[in-house]
């Protein structure tokens, strides 16, 4: 019965067409052009290392794609129940005609194959963005990003200022500014007129949001003209080896000058807390980040006082800092709930995290899901099993806790999929 | 199968009348005598806000009753899904005879002149006790209350001492304190009487209780004698201006003594453990706390360990906290589980609070739930949700994965739901 | 239906013949001679106590094993509810023709003497292994144990090294280690040949790991020469009373040498994480420790990165900081999560924290249960708790939720109970 239930409402939900709002997508290169951009998702990799297999394995800088994907395939074995594994399988059963359960040494090479065929056709991203039931996609651009060759309507900019705030302290960030605005960095009026050029070149190239990764340490503060001025000096003369407590007072400075010019242009910022990176430097490209979870968002408290007028879309990086994002989102006007972000992005946490939302944050304040990926492909898969488990938490606790009827259930789970990245990005 | 189950015990256990362990009612006016004051509770007024609705149209001073619940049920269409909301409908089909599942322009009127009819009946109070199965309910009085005018065999009075240990440096707090005791503070003699005398005060007049609510970075711990007069000459010279050391000993100090208090009245002392006050200070009234998640019970260690006969019921914010809770009241006999609080009085959380409480936790030692409330109509549907989510987890964890009989669940059940608060504060 | 396929799922995995890694079974004395020794596990004392039962009564000096069976069992009335309760029932269901689920004043002669005639048998620990479906046992060794008088292959060796990290500064420990290496600790240089000393008597006679618990303040990182000289010379001058400075020293000392010895040496590290000792100490005996759920595996980090080819079998205390073990062995391939520890050992958090760890940790790095127990006949009802959860786990998240067929499910379920067991610690 409660199986029946969830398959309905599922179907439901599935027939909406949506809008992605947070990829990593390149729009010069939307989809993949062999099976090894799928392989080569860091999630495959770093569990394959995980499991055993040698980072110069992977890694070897002669591999052939072809090569790489049979590498992966054959010792994907012990990753087999990882759900991250089901995404691959889902992706080339819808996709590429795949009929199996496990792509092993047996069969790879069938799969590469087919995966070849259809990706090598002209049009393969426009297939992948109508077979997956998506209508635009946001992307994380580079400050420096020229916005150019493609149809900002369906891949949507995004102004990405991890580099901005936490390494403008190396000279080669500087210089990317200074090249990409013209303007020579002076003093702290010069950096704000860089800042302010970014946000008039994003926004006029149709951007929709602002967005940053945080680590579990950082506190934002106002920080005063003086200490910003001598940060801004010390980082100049000294570049990364500039005292850390300076280093500190400029991530402040600009991650609230961002703030303000977020609030200015009408932009909502994307805050996705908690990520330590390098923790583990031996790993493979992109599989050496991890986290401690100790971080609580009454450390952006005085940032959303500070800026009421500024939507601030919120991802935590650990589920146990879920019921401080609710509680935030359900006090503070300006926080909004964002998706289930990597570490918590398995069906275990998002489940237990949806659940903890649905029934507490107001309806119009919860983005259900991004998919975070670095290629088209991954969209359908990712937004599959969001979908199941949304399908699930509103047949088990609205239709049947609540006694909800189906349709109001749908109703909602439309608006938290769909209705809302409108609302909030402005799309 | 499993439905049909969670509704037999449900029944059982809604059987039960009740005595509510924590609210906030007042004693001379228990219940509603407007649907303004239903609608004025905190929750309905933050979620609006939170939403999009503003603090100065919410709190208009000139704003009367009808034109506030006008206001606030034409703005409530964004958190039709929070369980908050399902509190409201639930109550007005329940009370008011209300038929439908959403109340907003259309009939808000309806409701409103229908609760009126009711809320005008002489014996009203009378009538929301009975159809709500309770029998009594604990208040929270200041310290100052006369506790006069009222049956406190129904109306159970508990000493709220909040004022004493974190505004006793407020010039108010020490007057009011001299003044309902008679007693001039000239030392910490003349403090200890004060404190003495509201003990005897409170416990003559039936008060079964001690309760406070605290902020996670406090530390309770022993002070000194000297330390102790110190902080005190200085709040009395300098008031709020005090450093905040002196505070904290203050703090520290008084917060010993009433343990020490609860000792020799033997009253259970009720913690409740995690709040920051005015996190968000642009909200509306009684919607600015929040929490930082990062609280650890080992910083009651000591005051469990000194206060061995002193029964501790404990509230954590957090469900991140439940399950050193859970440890907590499984290793010392004077911890006790005590309900599922604010931020954490939301289905799933309670649900798995409960479920890790019910399975490791002497059943003597749980308290499981208390309504919070300000006005007697919030009894039924909050512990209506409760019971549905105790009767969920009996049905599944004990009749289903235990094999237990549904006679047995539901005893224990009930021992949660009211023997325990009989035993445990000896009423 | 899903009550059905739990039980398919259930009866397969418990046809399983299993290893259990870790207990602290007394090889001399495995199984129970009377049913004092198992009513005298801690869980019962703890919780009987906690529910007001006195330690001065449970722990009386004079008291006869049939008068403290006596005393606990017609005083576990508050506990029927819990967990622990339960294992005890099974228990002499399964090993003593018991048939009721309750064991109180009116029966409780009966069980005790049923029990006795069994223990009394002179294969007593042979049939339990048999009946329990247990190959062999991991022990808990004190590091100067001489591991004669037994069978290594059915209770394997593992060294336990708190001694030696956290109270080296007591003589007593030094002493204890000089008589068993019979060398003298002059220096670290002889330190280090005591503990080489140790590892490789261990591992002549089959020892597969080495474990140690730890206190959530705990961060492992490696001392040079010059601090760790010093704080051996402090130690050896003073005690106990050296300064917590020089005492840290040494423990991290120790600690970083034990590693590298079990890089040398090939034996897995049990990292058990989280617990602080005698938070009450005036609990009963082995029922006085708590924890601090504040503490990240951040904290291992360096020592994750510093020893590549150790495998760390990783247990934390508190199900909070599930997510980051998780995580922290999808990442790192030397990070194995190992079973549900003490207070994470209830149903409610077993399964939450394997269904985390089932899909996002690559199968062959997770082990999936460990019964910490003190006597044999415990083994069964433990882990059949965890069958139970594993299979429900299965049942609802893999068959159900992800289209698994049960013969896959099976296979996952048997690898985490018995096949990882002996691959990571190759036996």
């Amino acid at each position: 019965m409660s199986t029946d239930l969830r398959n309905r409402l599922f179907e439901q939900l599935d027939s909406l067409v949506l809008i992605d709002p947070h990829t990593h997508i390149d729009a010069q290169s939307p989809a993949s052009t062999n099976l090894s951009e799928i392989l080569g998702y860091h999630y495959y990799t770093e569990l394959a290392h995980s499991a055993g297999l040698p980072q110069q394995q992977i890694e070897a800088p002669e591999i052939t794609p072809r090569e790489k994907v049979g590498l992966l395939l054959n010792n994907l074995e012990p990753i087999q129940n990882t759900i991250q594994y089901s995404w691959l399988i889902e992706m080339c059963q819808q996709f590429f005609g795949f009929e199996g359960d496990i792509i092993d040494g047996s069969n790879w090479e069938q799969v590469y194959d087919a995966a070849q065929a259809k990706m090598d056709e002209p049009d393969w991203a426009q297939q992948v963005l109508a077979q997956s039931g998506l209508e635009a996609v946001f992307l994380t651009n580079d400050f420096d990003d020229a916005l150019e060759g493609f149809d900002t309507s369906v891949y949507i900019p995004c102004l990405r200022t991890d580099d901005l705030v936490f390494h403008l302290a190396k000279d080669s960030v500087r210089e990317r500014l200074e090249v990409c605005t013209n303007i020579s960095i002076e003093n702290l009026g010069s950096l704000t007129q860089c800042l302010e050029h970014l946000f008039t070149h994003f926004t006029r190239e149709n951007a929709k949001a602002c967005a940053i990764s945080l680590p579990p340490w950082f506190v934002p503060r106002e920080v005063n003209y003086g200490e910003a001025e001598t940060a801004l000096e010390q980082i100049q003369s000294h570049g990364e080896q500039a005292a850390p407590e300076h280093k500190e007072s400029m991530a402040c400075w600009v991650f609230w000058k961002l703030a303000e010019l977020c609030d200015e242009f009408r932009l909502p910022f994307d805050l996705m807390i908690g990520v330590n990176r390098s923790v583990y430097p031996g790993g493979v490209y992109q599989g050496m980040d991890l986290y401690d979870s100790r971080v609580s968002l009454i450390q952006y408290a005085d940032l959303f006082n500070a800026f009421p007028a500024v939507k601030f879309p919120v991802s935590v990086l650990a589920s146990v800092t879920n019921q401080e994002l609710a509680s935030y989102s359900w006090i503070f006007p300006n926080v909004i709930t964002n998706g289930h972000w990597w570490y918590s992005n398995t069906p275990t946490f998002i489940e237990h995290d949806t659940a903890a939302r649905l029934e507490a944050v107001p309806q119009t304040k919860q983005i259900g899901y991004y998919s975070d990926m670095y290629k088209l492909e991954f969209a359908l898969p990712k937004f599959a099993m969001y979908k199941r488990i949304l399908a699930k938490v509103l047949a088990e606790r609205y239709v049947i806790d609540r006694s909800w009827s189906e349709e109001r259930a749908v109703e909602f789970g439309k608006r938290i999929l769909r209705g809302n990245v409108e609302t909030i990005f402005n799309v």
